[in-house]
């Protein structure tokens, strides 16, 4: 980061810890480890005002299907697959480019929204920092969807069962070391930043991922791609799985966006041609990670956290020799330990957003002709 | 209705009128027949105030599952499944009982959220009247997902493909009569409020329904019971397949239900015993039907929209016979034709809301301790 960012960091602290307390006083009669209920929701200490709020689909085709897969409720017809369902707020006062923010594997935009112990998620904290915000659910899951013909077809017997997709589901245990919670279920961090206490409440945010039944490459970076175009431009901010999601969309059409923001992302692609390079370096980047990268993870064939933040260490070298602004974020280096791959949860969630939100306003500029 | 309703017709039309026309002035550069895009979504005149915005989830249950189950992505675990998500906006003039607004059939929350062709949905027009809304997504689609297992075991030939739940959809071709857009895909009635010209943008919000695959009762009734409990009294609003929600929510705790209003029910329950009805006549009804319910669905096994209208009508008139405040809200007796399955969604929307906010006024009362 910069000299500036060093120089603001005590009035940062401060601010968040102000916001955490004004979060703290809000809350009526919680308990260290029920699970979540609405009493646990807190409520900020300033009303939210919004432009505009909403929700809407980018992308889908029609495809014709028969009545036996569509489940035998009705006549066979047209259906819309591959949508991708977006909600979005526009802050009174927006000046500053909006913010896309992706979720990852197994999850859906609710990552950005309240935190599993009742918190702000980013998702408001950047609407009230001036950023219109939009969460889209991945393709093949939450609000948008997937096909689900194959499934039905198998049932009839008209397909073998072992042409579907898995749906993938991380357990508990698999989840406690991946996301660097501690090194194994039950067994946190001294110092983990992850609120465990409401660790049941990420269990809940879960889906069955159906992305290995999906086109290749996902139709999901069409429409982020797509999204970018529509908003005239845009940050694309992804986490884990969708990690290299901004680089792809970027690649489709670099000048509609701002920046891209890599947060704990699976992978830094490390095949991309010098010309490609060469068109990513004209986006800015900021890849964030957290901690205890080099905890044992528990999935043998995936890498680590450590060789994934190497790969996208490379990819910054490779796109700073091409010219480009990139760089990563790594609270960790600047005393700032325990941060997790649910960094938009952890603790200091909005502390690492102050970071980002000061990236953004010294690198993604303002837009010029946004319509919204 | 009463005859308060009544007088205020016209000023609620001229209200509509205003809104509909803020709207259209806001649009940029749509043209009749696109597909939505963002540039479809209108932005109100006024900005929306909030107290608060979040999302949470309710219920759900531990069970553990092997590493196939969970589709071969980590070891076998345990994970969250049947829990319910629950979006909610709530106003800073917060002074009107909270409104709980379930989806239907192959649908989730986006139901109410903005409509096919951008106008503001339900829940922020409620919210801008003064009431809370809470937006759940059913167990078994949307955010709140659905067991994979099943799936995952049959794919690895370990269960029959047979005992699959199937998922559901309706093709377009079945919405068209079923939803009483028309007579059949393309053939709109002349008097249609539907927005045909965005027929396609309800197409995307449908996602695979697994409602064939949940324990029976669904666990979204007990949900939508804790969460009337947790707000300390609310409206619970249905529509379509969840139509009869309410009613069985409400006879889990009838003294959290503050009202209940069924939009397009998918059925009222004619099997309810003496007891059932007595507890069910304290708690206020309104049941919503829109126009054309005697065209022929195309859907033979199940019963005609008349013949649902007609069920309901039995429910009120047993539920005002034990002393209950029940009745039925008949656009069409009014004059108000035209208006379909999806009256939500409907270009007079926010004209039939206004008729159930008046109803809301005179009936639902006011909370005496909710501690939103």
């Amino acid at each position: 980061m910069s000299m500036n960012l060093q120089t603001q960091r005590l009035w940062k602290f401060f601010r968040t810890a102000m916001w955490c307390g004004a979060g703290v006083a809000a809350v009526l009669g919680t308990t260290p480890v029920r699970a979540q209920a609405l009493q646990d929701v807190q409520t900020a200490s300033a009303p939210l005002v919004l432009k505009a709020q909403g929700s809407f689909y980018i992308g889908g085709e029609k495809v014709e299907q028969t009545q036996g897969e569509l489940g035998n409720l009705g006549p066979g017809g047209h259906i819309t697959v591959n949508q991708m369902y977006v909600r979005y707020m526009v802050p009174q006062n927006d000046r500053s480019p909006p913010v896309v923010m992706i979720h990852g594997a197994t999850l859906t935009g609710k990552t950005w929204e309240t935190t599993p112990d009742g918190r702000m998620g980013w998702d408001e904290y950047f609407v009230r920092k001036g950023h219109p915000v939009y969460v889209p659910d991945q393709v093949g899951r939450g609000r948008s969807g997937f096909n689900q013909a194959i499934f039905n077809n198998a049932r009839a017997g008209s397909t073998p069962p072992a042409n579907q997709p898995e749906f993938l589901r991380f357990s508990d245990e698999a989840v406690w070391p991946n996301f660097r919670f501690g090194t194994k279920a039950g067994a946190p961090f001294p110092d983990t930043q992850f609120p465990i206490a409401a660790v049941d409440e990420l269990a809940k945010q879960a889906v069955p991922d159906l992305n290995r039944g999906l086109p290749t490459p996902t139709p999901t970076i069409k429409a982020l791609s797509e999204l970018a175009t529509q908003l005239k431009g845009t940050v694309l901010m992804s986490h884990s799985q969708s990690g290299s999601f901004p680089l792809a969309a970027a690649l489709l059409n670099p000048a509609v966006t701002k920046a891209m923001v890599l947060v704990e992302p699976g992978a830094c692609p490390a095949n991309y041609t010098d010309d490609q390079i060469k068109a990513l370096s004209t986006v800015p980047l900021l890849v964030v990670f957290g901690d205890h990268r080099t905890n044992p993870t528990g999935m043998p064939s995936l890498p680590t956290w450590q060789q994934r933040f190497e790969g996208c260490q490379a990819l910054i070298g490779r796109l700073k020799a091409a010219g480009g602004q990139a760089q990563m974020l790594d609270p960790a280096e600047r005393g700032i330990r325990g941060n997790t791959h649910m960094i938009m949860q952890d603790k200091n969630s909005l502390q690492i957003a102050d970071f980002i939100l000061q990236w953004l306003d010294e690198h993604a500029g303002k837009p010029s002709a946004r319509s919204k």
